[in-house]
């Protein structure tokens, strides 16, 4: 199809090294690159009002496929009109346009984490093994039996073909292939979402990590092909391909030259590596991808991580980190993460943070959270989690600014000595 | 004291049979009356920011004695400058005064009913005894005890002096006198607050309710001396005196011409009464108020007994209901209340109330809200809470604008037979 029937566009405005700033461009308005994406999960950022995302300075939404196809179900947000608009992000503009920009990601690591690992209980099955819903409910075990844990590989069942995995939810038994994840993110109505991929963790042996990859591979091929064909919704979302090979620089680099040969509209590098082993398997990722197509760092949020992103060339990112460490009462700072649920915070009127002042927290005080957090007050997490996600986003905006002004490597130095200080 | 050193003043500016609408002035910002006072227990309305009530419409809020005083303490809240700019409701306004005007209960109700009922722990206490707290600690029994629940009345123990009473957070062992009352709403600094009352339940016999009513009476007495003698309280701050007197027309007589005939700034009617008697007992107080100060009905927030209140003269309504209700998924709407999480508001993609639309909750549907209160995702409560205490705002403002235009009759009609339809 010819670049202009797309329904994404990107363009590389500045650079600075290898990092860059861009004009990503999607049907329901533009988003300026590099930029966080907040995560609301259940197709809503916890605490967070779309309005107030609008304020803190978000540009697009990521939402999460498995969650949303268990409950409330993609049929429901559909009809709805899709997630922007089920979820109150959508927003009519003064010419009449809709705005709101989202994501979502393919269900695939919550399918091989959350399906397999944090139910009440959930149904032990075994590879080729094909039960009925009955047959599944007779097999319930509790997901904190010792015998269960260790077999924990065998809740989630991978063949070539899919991955067969118990809800979290009330363990029913579902499956999701590459074609299903896509054609349920096609309901969703995402302006961009990711192919559907195997989550590895970063213990898994290395052979291991081969065969997901090269499986990643085969399940990208089929999450194209499943989207291209459905020409309606080709003319309105975009696919990401997802790139994998764990903490290995060589099978990162396959993974990469593989899913960069593919036609996608962006792409994702999913995030199984451990810290120390980030640096060098991005690197050895991204210097495959091409130059002129977006590229987000999936389920990364730690400032200093997001920098070493934006400085090898990213130029979205997503996490839960932000509003997660804010519920339980921790904040972001210039000089490095505070928990205000600390004795020394009760009488500290001072801002939040002091150094970064996040629109609509500017009145609220250290010793005024730290209250809100004793007495268990809801407004406790919501202005942490406005104010975190603020902050990842004015760290990622000040990013932006100083490659449109190359000093971006000063910026990200300064930022680095202050907060790990 | 002149009237021109009051830190309020009251005006009535149009009458619709007793109805009246009023304007109040406090030091921090006018308040259009009839105005409903959206509570914050805990110096916070529960997950509902300041900037988000004021767009609600609130005017002015409501905290409590009882509980700021467990936590964090009012010393806390007097370092960081009082409520109002503790919990970030005080605003510059643009000629640089400080607006947010705010009100503090006396904590009597609490101390009579959470002091005594609510704790994990209590200590049990007999009339005339004191302890240290290490003695306290000693004789702690779980409140579930059947044994405790039928001597609750033994649990906060009340002398003419004032109460003793066991926290509701760890048991430990307290005591409120009105002197201590008004020294610790002076602490907290609230425009408005609350002599100390002694709080019946409706079922206490008529002997107990005369008992307690002049015990009240006394307290206020006090109460108002306290005030008046602090001469900087007393130029900052405004005292209500409380009306008792349970069910009963006789005592809600005389209670009422017993603290009319009081210097106080204004007056507050306890809601010590079962619905079918509220009438009654609100007429047999309301006349004996004077008509130039403003009065407050305590605890009232279902929308029939507002404009009940309403008719019968009361300027001024607190309630927890559209918050709490709220929180369970619960909203009203003009046709009477809805809860949300009924399977048939699934799919349900109208607004929360298509003929009441409130400010920021306009983009979300019965069906998104449905989901997060299914998903139990924060934004569930959050933005039922809001839409209730914007519907009352809405209820109360609309009745203002009623008694204005000499309408109100009919509009009370009109609510009354859409709402209990």
């Amino acid at each position: 199809m010819s670049n202009s029937d797309k329904a994404l566009s990107f363009a590389i405005k500045a650079r600075a090294g290898t990092a860059r700033a861009g004009l990503l461009r999607t049907l329901h308005g533009d988003i300026q690159t590099p930029a966080f994406v907040p995560v609301g999960t259940k197709a809503g950022v916890k605490g967070i009002l779309p309005e107030q995302l609008r304020a803190l300075g978000a540009q697009v939404v990521l939402a999460n496929t498995y969650h949303l196809y268990l409950q409330p179900g993609e049929k429901i947000i559909e009809e709805a009109g899709g997630l922007a608009k089920f979820m109150g992000w959508e927003k009519m503009t003064e010419d009449g346009a809709k705005h709101g920009p989202t994501m979502t990601d393919s269900g695939g690591f919550q399918v091989f984490s959350l399906g397999a690992a944090f139910g009440r209980t959930i149904t032990k099955i075994a590879k080729g093994e094909e039960l009925t819903n009955e047959q599944a409910e007779n097999r319930r075990v509790s997901v904190y039996d010792e015998d269960v844990q260790t077999k924990h590989g065998q809740l989630a069942v991978i063949d070539d073909e899919g991955v067969t995995f118990t809800s979290h939810l009330d363990g029913s038994l579902h499956r999701f292939t590459p074609e299903r994840s896509i054609e349920i993110q096609h309901a969703l109505g995402a302006d961009m979402f990711f192919a559907f991929d195997e989550c590895t963790g970063p213990t898994e042996p290395y052979e291991y990590q081969k065969e997901a990859m090269r499986r990643t591979h085969r399940w990208a091929l089929r999450s194209l092909k499943a989207h291209r064909q459905n020409l309606a919704a080709n003319r309105a979302q975009s696919i990401f391909g997802i790139v994998q090979g764990g903490r290995h620089e060589d099978l990162r680099s396959e993974s990469a030259q593989e899913i960069a040969s593919m036609d996608f509209d962006g792409f994702g590098i999913g995030g199984s590596f451990s810290k120390e082993d980030m640096h060098g398997a991005l690197e050895a990722a991204v210097k495959y991808l091409p130059e002129e197509k977006p590229r987000h760092f999936l389920g990364i949020g730690e400032p200093g991580d997001i920098l070493t992103g934006i400085a090898q060339g990213m130029d979205l990112f997503d996490c839960v980190a932000a509003t997660r460490i804010g519920r339980h009462g921790t904040i972001y700072t210039k000089r490095g993460p505070i928990n205000l649920t600390n004795e020394k915070f009760k009488n500290d009127f001072t801002p939040l943070d002091p150094e970064v002042l996040v629109p609509g927290t500017e009145s609220f005080t250290r010793g005024y959270l730290s209250h809100l957090f004793r007495a268990k007050e809801m407004l406790g997490p919501i202005i942490a989690s406005m104010h975190n996600v603020g902050f990842i986003i004015q760290l990622v905006d000040g990013a932006r600014e100083a490659i449109l002004n190359d000093t971006f490597e000063q910026y990200r130095a300064d930022f680095m000595r202050d907060y790990y200080a």
